[in-house]
């Protein structure tokens, strides 16, 4: 059974995760983490805090000499801002205290888990529900991204729109992307859209967007018809809705289908040198809730981040009276590390259906058992039937 | 805990489910529940399949007197098309069969299924695919409603666009929506809507379409910023795109969010007579994986149903040829229908969480502490601050 | 991911089970499945509920013609007493009520149940806690035999002692157990045992005993040391423990351990033929959480039913005053029958991590990794070592 | 939803874990953290390894000025030895690696673990399954036992049986067990049992022994009849079984019921003062899988640990002749530290049950359901019945 947790507030001394039921004998790369973790930081538009943060992965346990051991992998990612004087003060697990913030941000947790928690200090509630947690997602799917690749699957992602400035491509490689401040693979819309960034900057607002990601090399069969909650499409649904700043999520050509008739918005079957191929990919790789053998297709709407420096109007709780909202030092736009984020949720969500269907407790077993099934699945309609 | 399984083939003998966790003494008005099963097999543009059903719950534990046991409930609702000779000698759990289907529906899990389960006939893996399954959902789920308006909470759908006919509509009320063969409170869209659906039937075609629901009276605090599958919109968003046929899933604005600046993006903070209020909704009710005491706001697009009368190009996986996909006798829009099972997905999610903040093995227990809850909320920011 | 929830009240119109996560193609012989429910309601010492029923499983989702379709299997129980018209009367699903009982059986749920409930009719506790629910234990039990009967796995059980008339035996056969009228296979202590029920009856007392349960074939390393909840040995000792009447459970030499040595209480390795073989089973099978390849041995203890002819002392709850114990129909000594549900409880415990390790969503995929499994461990410690 | 995860090598830098769930405002004792974590590493009969270590709990996330948020709780237990050159040379995560162990010991995990994990290394196994992991599961459970302190409910555990000398008191306190050197509060007997781990040391043999668990405070009705893994005593039996060097579990009088007939097994009813009372507590606190609101008595079997000084009989895996077991720095009596475990299973096995039950964000929130369940209890059997 593969799952996780995590662990960390904003400014206190560390994020920490553990995940649990990685096979055994997978090497990892720890710089590739590292770099995916930077990644996270970086895009046209971040803050102050970015410039703090080096963010690095440090493993307690699980991994001996680079290998994993099968054993649970633990985690930490140190908050450099936590040894400032002043946010230790503030947020030392022992010892922190501080005067109370009281004006919630419209937009974030501090209203809902004040009510919540029964918690008079907003701070007490924003720590956790602070993006500072997504760095944590992003390190843990690292991990997994690599027993991933292990299997031939892999992740992409890809900024299509920020503000009122929309890319229209519909496929793209990691090296334009990259090439991006915004992670944006074309190059003129990518102009506009930091262009945008500088002018929300300048007039103390924010800016959401939208987000591609896709999935390469998915075996078919994973996920599963058999009860609601195992489905992948609803399992990748939730990863990604469970994702700070995200409003909506689509598989395939999602919103726009509903438009038209199911004459042109299935994907038809056709024979290529007797191999059962498709016309097109309109229902973005799963169907009837389990990976079809196709890349799968996602596409996330962000929200603009809740913390405006033009404070968004709010209340002094304690005082019961009007007051801008609580100012805390933030980005303008983060969809290019939400970009990295969703990939880092679609990752984690993948392993535990893929290890569902093919088992394993070192990645030799799991492949063995992958290899077995694809020989199975290529023979399944040869002509003399497979005997049972 | 709360949980729940469901069973049952499309042409088997029952759907069988099982609801575990629902307190103790809860009268249930079982004509209520049948009513919901009734609407989700209406709507125009159901095909022949709905003639032939009467869905009626029938309990076969859980339940004495009409009042909830608090041990789990089990329901069944009969396939009366099982009844039928051919249909029982193809599908008859213990002598049940028939020629095997071979071409598989694009769009639809047949394909996917079979490589899934190294099956050769599609039919084993279609009778579960069904969106007959939908019936038990919808069942479980107004059997949780009852539970819901216990504590005040209630759940409301409506069709808001239908292939190219879309409403513009943001509130509406239940009658208006009951009023309409296709549950669009807009009469004149409505109309609209049914002669796009007879459109689409003479030309063999099938179309899809947009569903919201609204929660109305939820406590604030429900669901969890603690870890990222603990959010209230990936619970929500993970078990609508878990549905048949749904492709995409908003929360709020959703979408259009992406092509706002946070000033106009977020929902400022009030006072009107000491009481915290909010200026707008375009949150849809949840920040920071929260609800936050607003109503609840979802839209769900919904693909056209992937069995056409005018069979899509498909092939004879068996005879390695291309064929036609296979025609199964069908509907031409469910669209009314998947707000009946969006509705009865988003009750099923929000017990759950509903009761690991409030707890109780018996109505009363819970109800206590719903109030005592709602009591503390209010105290919360008085001017004196409540003891700790 | 396997899984299953059972329903029903004992006086109810059934027992219901589903059964979510068994691969397809798995032929189920359902006659066998009948017999194991006839065995539980056998066994000297039973009463007068089991004469009137008979036991039969009923499928209603999952199989076709026979064969499992790897979709979620419900099953159905029917209580024939319920057909009694005043039983009907009592405990209908919609109609059913009757003047409550007030006088707690020590040893029973009916004291627990209902402050946990808030419950003043102890009726509507006892009807679920009643052991009739092993029934379908039972019967969801058998299924999972024949799964793990697929893979080369066997389960066992046997009576080591009832009341004061104990056994010694260490290995037995199923068919000595069969042929005693108390499943001990040492046939001169099955007839002390069987005077002794005889005795207790005429006495209006009850008789607890002792149970053995070995699996035999288990493949090594299921079960895993990666966390605490994931141990063979607790699973199985939690799903036994979480028995009606059982109060203790040992695994291998159990207790009796706590009083040797450490050079008289493990097992040591030695080669045979150039295998590893281990000249004891001391361990039971389990070390370290995991299977080791040898037969895995439990041993269980259970009470005397709480349910005396000559009825314990009580209180009437509701008139505040001493009370003899409600006295229902009940057995004297139900030890032969708690074998069986053992057995069945150590099946379903056991399908779990099988599928953890193996994987596999038709059972031609499962025994594919097994069999690819065991060939790796055979070559694992080859003198020219494995490539990775 | 309560829950935790552990990770941590033996020899690796640190024990990890994070405990989610716990409400927000808890002050948590870390004083009384290390305590426990130290009476752990204690008792006579400890070998060369707790002389290194000083276990402490370092908290990364979850906590602020000492008082939980709500938020996952993670803490860090440092393994001072890894500090040592040689053994980092040999675990640290990147970089460590040394020469294999081939020999298994008996009654370890090495064996089941190389099969499982495809693994020629048995050091890649022990690592996890040392019983130094304990340490995080002590830490959890001591803060767990604040919790559970702040209400009402308190642990407490005595050595009953080391080796073959036996202790035969029932009942006792925390003093006592604190002045004997193996916490077995008779000191007649603790004096004996050191004296018989003298000897097994001098004979580099090792021993076992028995434990007790006692809960007291607990109100009734935690756990459920619903389900046959919602039983609390399969709860507590599953926990505790999954401990290392556990062998049996028994629930009040446990084993010693089989031989008893019902009539002497139960625990009557009686009234005192108007109050419902029992004369005894065979039960140990638990009927029907719930707690009646009595202590819950629990006895656990520990064997001897595998690893003796004079080395059982094995097998070199590598070169397959015989060899004796791998020796490793270890302890010759755990018995001590075993209770000291036990306890801190059981105390992380009560949470989820009763949060369960009671819900609540706050510690606030779960005391204002606790006394509204217990005012309700009071009520409940009053001659004017409840209102519902």
């Amino acid at each position: 059974m593969f799952r996780y947790l995590t662990a960390g507030e904003s400014h206190g001394p560390a994020l920490v995760g553990i995940l649990d039921g990685l096979p055994a004998h997978l090497h990892l790369d720890v710089g590739a983490i590292d770099a995916t973790l930077t990644a996270r930081q970086g895009g046209h538009g971040r803050g102050g805090r970015m410039k703090i943060e080096r963010d690095r992965v440090e493993f307690l346990a699980g991994l001996r000499g680079g290998v994993t051991l099968g054993s649970p992998i633990a985690v930490v990612v140190r908050n450099h801002d936590h040894a400032t004087p002043h946010v230790r003060a503030l947020m030392d697990p022992l010892s922190g205290s501080g005067e109370p913030l009281t004006n919630p941000r419209p937009g974030h947790a501090d209203y809902a888990g004040a009510l919540k928690y029964r918690e008079r200090d907003l701070r007490n509630v924003l720590e956790r529900a602070s993006a500072r947690e997504t760095a944590m997602r992003v390190c843990l799917g690292a991990i997994c991204a690599q027993f991933l690749a292990a299997l031939g699957i892999t992740t992409h992602s890809a900024v299509a729109r920020i503000g009122e400035v929309a890319a229209t491509f519909e496929q793209w490689d990691d090296a334009a992307v990259e090439a991006s401040p915004v992670r944006c693979p074309d190059l003129a819309i990518s102009a506009a859209m930091t262009a945008a960034i500088d002018a929300a900057k300048a007039a103390g607002d924010t800016l959401g967007g939208t987000v591609l990601v896709r999935i390469d090399g998915m075996p078919a069969g994973i996920g599963s018809n058999r009860q609601p909650a195992q489905r992948l499409d609803g399992i990748l649904a939730g990863a990604l809705m469970g994702t700070q700043t995200v409003k909506a999520v689509e598989v395939g050509d999602g919103t726009a289908i509903a438009g038209r008739p199911g004459s042109a918005a299935h994907d038809a079957f056709a024979l290529r040198d007797g191999a059962v191929v498709r016309a097109s990919n309109r229902a973005g790789g799963i169907e009837g809730g389990m990976s079809n053998g196709q890349p799968i297709l996602l596409r996330i709407a962000v929200k603009p981040i809740p913390t405006l420096m033009r404070a968004l109007p709010s209340v002094d709780l304690h005082a019961g009276a009007p007051a801008p909202a609580t100012v805390v030092r933030s980005d303008v736009c983060v969809v290019p590390a939400a970009g990295i984020v969703c990939e880092a949720m679609v990752r984690l969500a993948l392993v535990g259906p893929i290890l569902e269907k093919f088992g394993g407790d070192s990645i030799e077993e799991t492949l063995d058992n992958l290899a077995r099934s694809r020989a199975a699945s290529a023979a399944l309609f040869e002509r003399t039937p497979v005997q049972r």
